[in-house]
């Protein structure tokens, strides 16, 4: 199987408004409710591909629930609901809440606090996490974390899936991402904000083979609408989409997420699972649910993904 | 007992931003979470003026599970806690979202639809009301109604109160308050904009006195910071605060409405009675938390309120 963790899971809200208009009341058309954190999306992907998966994690109190219940209603429909192995808390899991403009399509974000994580529930956490690497086949570590954590938490999540001998994929930001990525994960997935917090530099090719120097065996960097660029230990690669697609991008980043983890499952190589990223993350922008990817699409697009060495990797 | 009716409860969250921005990302400061729906309001005001109150209408999912949850814990402290007669629901209640700019003050709302009502949960809400009438010195029924409950609804509780022989106040808008104050409720309390819909004159005494003429046997209008103007069978009166107290209004008419049910019960005089409802409302928006008094603000009100025959009475 293939594990996922989301530290700071959420019940995502998405309300539907003619505009949002500040200082106003609006009466919201529609509500979608959906498990949320990436690595929760990570394993809905996942799972809709027909792996094995089981999401770890935290959740608490009545959004927990929630969280919990559309975890295992949304993936009910594939060969291999995503399996639940959240840890509870004392705390609730938070909300976000998506505001979209039906007129314009663009979105304004409102995201909770996370609960605060005691040393007790870490401790938990820890203990769940080393009973699933046994048997895990890949792990994906994904998204913020929660308040009470320590920041060094991703690289010591990290060294334990090494010592277990699980490939581990890191997907964070900030101060996670910088302590996390010298403990030397198989994968780190960046977009190019991200990268530029790390190194200092917006420059994609610079960046994203600076960040693999700081320990990484392969970076790969979200260029948004154009592609993947993917500093690996077989070479330097750029992954694009036949054409930029418009639609919602939230998820995008998850199903590439899933589509790596898978290729290190399947152990193929680095263009093939580039080629999927790429297509699966164009499948989901083209999805009218965020965070869902949309399956025609993507089998139409795999075919038309280009992948080549580009000339800066000299 | 004080009984209140919410058909359309509401899980409130209040979200604290520096500035809301539309089409940007915000990290919310600070989460509060509060039973919502006029009718709980109006309970737990009643509650913390020490009243034996009951609250009736719907909940349902984790969101009615929360509401009841705090509204349980919200009045704990106080001799009598609201007594919690929610209906259960198969639908979700909804949620309300008030984005507060720290900067500005000002509050952006977001209010999900209600949950869908089946024919039976009205029957088994009709009959719960009835049983809740014996015993009940007066009732409040407040808010609006939720998708699949008929617009004569209210107007229907009016008449089953009436023939219960239990004095009942309603505070609703629209369709809803035009078909209800037709069957006769003791009092009705609008504000000037719900007025305005139904009659059509934005002529606070002309409007209060036609309001008066539809059915109800008093009429009670919320002009704002500017107090309150009743029409009532013993005559008109203009019920103002010393001075225009600044701070959140949310909930102030909920404690007229409480302020005005305990006079009620109490079979005091007009005068009186708006002296009270006055100054809790004004005590309302001088609380820090939306929808509760500031009861040291609430005494110290009470004998500055100024009540008067207007001229305009003649």
């Amino acid at each position: 199987m293939i594990l996922t963790v989301t530290l700071n899971t959420a019940l995502d809200l998405t309300y539907r408004v003619p505009a949002l208009v500040p200082h106003a009341s609006h009466r919201v058309a529609q509500v979608i409710e959906r498990p949320g954190g990436k690595g929760l999306n990570v394993a809905r992907v996942l799972a809709a591909l027909g792996h094995e998966t089981v999401a770890t994690g935290f959740a608490g109190g009545a959004t927990g629930e929630t969280v919990r219940e559309l975890l295992a209603t949304t993936t009910a429909g594939g060969p291999h609901p995503v399996r639940d192995a959240l840890v509870p808390i004392s705390g609730a899991t938070r909300r976000t809440v998506a505001v979209v403009d039906t007129e314009s399509g663009d979105t304004t974000q409102l995201n909770e606090p996370g609960p605060a994580i005691t040393p007790a529930e870490w401790a938990a956490f820890t203990a769940r996490f080393t009973e699933l690497l046994d048997g895990a086949r890949a792990v994906a570590l994904c998204g913020s974390l929660p308040p009470g954590i320590h920041v060094g938490a991703y690289a010591e999540l990290v060294r334990r899936a090494r010592a277990a001998g699980v490939p581990v994929l890191l997907d964070t930001s900030g101060e996670p991402l910088r302590r996390g990525i010298a403990a030397r994960p198989d994968i780190v997935k960046p977009n190019l904000e991200e990268l530029a917090q790390l190194t200092g530099s917006r420059e994609p090719y610079r960046a994203t083979r600076d960040a693999r120097r700081r320990g990484a065996h392969a970076v790969v960097t979200s260029l948004g609408p154009e592609g993947l660029l993917a500093a690996t230990p077989e070479g330097l690669w750029h992954a694009s989409p036949p054409a930029p697609v418009r639609g919602n991008p939230t998820g995008a980043g998850d199903s590439a997420v899933a589509a790596l983890l898978a290729g290190l499952t399947e152990d193929t190589d680095w263009p093939t699972r580039l080629t999927h990223a790429v297509a699966l993350s164009a499948a989901t922008v083209l999805s009218p649910v965020a965070g869902e990817f949309d399956a025609p699409a993507y089998a139409s697009l795999l075919p038309r993904v280009t992948v080549h060495e580009p000339a800066s990797a000299a």
